[in-house]
């Protein structure tokens, strides 16, 4: 049986500003929608808000390898969710991961 | 359109003993593989290294609804991998999170 070789996962968390949250949810919300639908080799996006602090967001991305990955940041929608989004984001950091195991239900 | 309820999402940042990594990483993959096959309620579980600090561990969890979540707390093969690996987990942190866009491509 071939193996298939592992997604590209990253992970980001950024902090909103809370006046600006209900705007940034709208935008990242067009922007993972847009991505998913649009470019072969992102995979999933995940956006998530932390209970506790929903200014917290984190999202986690599979992308098909690091070159999707980087193609996704030249697409035109993701430059405009940057744009827009640009003076509500307080703090961001990107972190590269390593999978360990990346189950899901068959849908 | 009937819209689907949203899941029950989850994050869990995990602390490793740098030593027992490689024996945690068995134990979380089995766990997460009988997890998503047995348990109707276990939608996907994405565990990832960060790739700065291979012993910290990240696992994003999504349960189709909150009771799925504690039927998976009960399940054997959850408590095979909590007693396994309670000697090799330095620290915990599990959140809550609110959904804000969960999209994937169709497999």
């Amino acid at each position: 049986m071939e193996e298939a070789r592992d997604p590209y996962v990253r992970l980001a968390e950024i902090e909103i500003d809370p006046a600006q949250l209900d705007a940034y949810k709208a935008a990242v919300r067009e922007e993972i929608e847009s991505s998913v639908r649009a470019e072969p080799g992102v995979l999933a996006l995940y956006a998530v808000s932390d209970k506790d602090n929903p200014a917290r967001i984190i999202v986690l991305e599979m992308y098909s390898d690091r070159e999707a990955y980087e193609a996704h940041l030249d697409a035109p929608h993701f430059k405009t969710y940057k744009a827009a989004t640009q003076h509500m984001v307080r703090s961001l950091k990107l972190r590269e991961t390593v999978p360990i195991a990346l189950s899901a239900k068959a849908r």
